[in-house]
């Protein structure tokens, strides 16, 4: 891994900086387990409007990373999926998904450790 | 990984949303090559504000991923540096960052796909 400002490095920052928006990262979760549909999705998500779901999507669809299929039912249906890109990502991004579900706790503690210190302190 | 909306897959996501934010991994990476001064990281990250790198490593500090030592000579002297549980979120990071490094190219490729089908869609 680059460990400087390297025009490298900061293309991958940028990209991470982009994966690691909130919703970005959670859809990839969820398209790992297949395709789904938007409606699926946005139910699986939960709390996201449809527009910033559109929005996301989107995105995702630009950066090769999903496509999205039409299908003329009525009403309309719209499948989501993963790339080999995206599911390149997909398997990239695991580890992390893995260390945070189990490092949660540790960074609760922290956080309360850090805030009675800091409280002392005043 | 929980592929649905249980509470679980919420700690999961803010951990995520909160380690995805741009500065945060690559000082992260940066500190997974040792540790190192507020001022090396200045320049190493480089386009990053006093103000919002001093944030940065306190929100890192708080969630027990780094440490920071000062050393009372003069000037002050503080280094920052990984803690076990910093060290571990690192390695669970290097996989996205090779990801990241090896297809940013792939993403450029796509981004101009997307905008030529978009601009011949009108």
């Amino acid at each position: 891994m680059p460990d400087h400002a390297s025009p490298e490095c900061r293309a991958v920052n940028s990209v991470l900086a982009r994966v690691g928006d909130k919703w970005s990262v959670l859809i990839i979760m969820l398209l790992g387990g297949g395709t789904k549909r938007f409606n699926e999705i946005k139910r699986m998500v939960g709390g996201i409007s449809q527009r910033m779901l559109t929005l996301t999507l989107r995105g995702l669809e630009r950066d090769g990373l999903i496509t999205r299929t039409m299908f003329p039912t009525i009403p309309p249906r719209v499948d989501y999926e993963l790339t080999d890109l995206g599911r390149s990502l997909w398997k990239a991004v695991e580890p992390l998904g893995l260390w945070a579900r189990d490092h949660v706790p540790d960074i609760h503690k922290a956080h309360e450790k850090f805030d009675k210190r800091s409280k002392s302190n005043k």
